[in-house]
């Protein structure tokens, strides 16, 4: 029987809550400010009770969440949101509330590990057990799956942090990550390309400059995850990335820069092929909620 | 009953053979130059023989391979070495060869997957399922397990390979590297340590200011590595290592490089359990054959 699924995408600064049982059957999504843990996740609460009393009973709820969380079931802390500069948000036990609340599993994860299994499970990865997703946005962040599993090793990958090469002559701006300064989130960020050139990201017209550097910024993050994880696909999300032509920039800069060293027919003559925009549009982090929710309800009927 | 392995520690310039049941019993380890594949392949072959008429036979043989290789037991290249830029061993069925002569399962991965799977196996990664192996040698090279299992994915990683920040102010070196020039393995190798300072690499004292450069480049790619892939555990292996204060300072400097943006005790309190050295010493190669034919013997009984 078809199941129900509930789906939280949890932003720091949005929430964005839908039930559904796939891609063609999001329910009533509802979206609403991030403001205390209480009150949010209140709300989110009681929009799965009247989309329960509308439809019946949900089977499971995803939380697609900001971090850095705990997304490891086996931990204490599994659930909860850790260390977050975001007032109040620190140590909340996110998908306990929610859990408690409802009285179905809840599955957990990072809203980046949560995209790429949305996109999996439905979009432009299906079948794929080494795929990355990434977000191009207000923040960068990367997550995926890696023989068949979601990534958590240690935490969870902040791949956002990662440091790139930085032509200071070239580009002498120096960064707006409050940790690392110039690291590929402090470069390439939206509000980087803003603070940057002065200028809002999205009114900068095709063949500015700007767009130059950031495919080139993209390019060598693409880069380095080719290198370290051999991934089968990589997925390019974020609004960043709604720019016309950014894609098929990284696609060609990432050839150059691996230069022939990568012998794969995936990179040599396919390369728009494996960095690919989303298939589910900006719908993978809602749909990725369900694909957890989906997860959590398997992993409780075993 | 405790099984005979095989194992070879295949490099570009010298192979390495050895038989036993693990690390308190290699028998007979021999070792000869890396010439021409029949030639080389054959000695690795006659030194089985040779070990089965004393010891009885081997159970399966494992190969860990210098490459580019094909470690995809699907594909139908499996065991080849597949585009070296070495005369005469490209598209060389290297596990196939072995395996016919022997009438054994074998076990086929890179050098430094293999080095991973035998730290995972009886040194210093036990029961992490989530750990990376680097070497830090002639050549760089990084491989390891995610969720459990080698990684491979699109071939497999080429970590030696990430692009780094380059401050040519400070450290004007070109690199070394014929594809990229100064990425990872182009500014930090052995052979890129001893022409930025035209001095054999392991005749520089302690205190000079090539191991603070050497330092902050691993620490910047295992900071990397960490924001990429949230490992366990970091083993650092290879010649260069040796140098006796170089682990310590890799291990300040990732930490500082972090900034407290990842926050687990392994790297905010335990660094030097974090970032460590091989278990098995020198041995991790030759042990890493004897675990990757333990794996195909497992497989070949299922």
């Amino acid at each position: 029987m078809t199941k129900l699924w509930g789906g939280i995408e949890a932003g720091g600064t949005k929430f964005v809550c839908a039930a559904g049982t796939g891609p063609n059957d999001i329910r009533a999504e509802q979206r609403f400010p991030t403001t205390t843990p209480t009150e949010t996740i209140g709300r989110a609460i009681d929009y799965f009770r009247q989309q329960q009393a509308e439809h019946g009973k949900l089977a499971a709820v995803g939380i697609a969440s900001f971090g850095p969380i705990d997304p490891n079931p086996a931990s204490p802390k599994f659930g909860t949101i850790t260390t977050t500069p975001k007032p109040g948000w620190a140590n909340t036990d996110f998908a306990g509330a929610v859990g408690r609340a409802l009285g179905v599993p809840v599955g957990f994860d990072t809203d980046v590990n949560a995209a790429a299994l949305g996109e999996w499970r439905w979009g432009a990865g299906q079948g794929l057990a080494n795929l990355i997703y990434f977000t191009i946005g207000t923040g960068i962040g990367g997550g995926g799956l890696l023989n068949g599993k979601l990534m958590h090793g240690l935490i969870h990958p902040e791949m956002g942090h990662m440091r790139l090469p930085h032509d200071l002559t070239a580009d002498p701006y120096r960064g707006r990550c409050p940790y690392h300064g110039d690291c590929f989130e402090g470069l390439a960020c939206g509000p980087a390309i803003s603070e940057r050139w002065k200028q809002a990201a999205d009114t900068l017209p095709d063949g500015h400059p700007a767009w130059v550097l950031e495919a080139h910024y993209l390019a060598l993050a693409m880069t380095n995850v080719i290198c370290t994880l051999s991934p089968e696909r990589i997925i390019l999300g974020g609004g960043v990335m709604s720019h016309p032509t950014l894609l098929a920039m990284v696609q060609r800069e990432v050839r150059e820069l691996l230069a022939g060293y990568v012998q794969s027919p995936a990179i040599l003559n396919n390369i728009d092929k494996y960095i690919v925009a989303p298939g589910l549009g900006n719908q993978s982090g809602v749909l990725g909620a369900f694909a957890l929710a989906e997860q959590a309800f398997s992993a409780a009927a075993r």
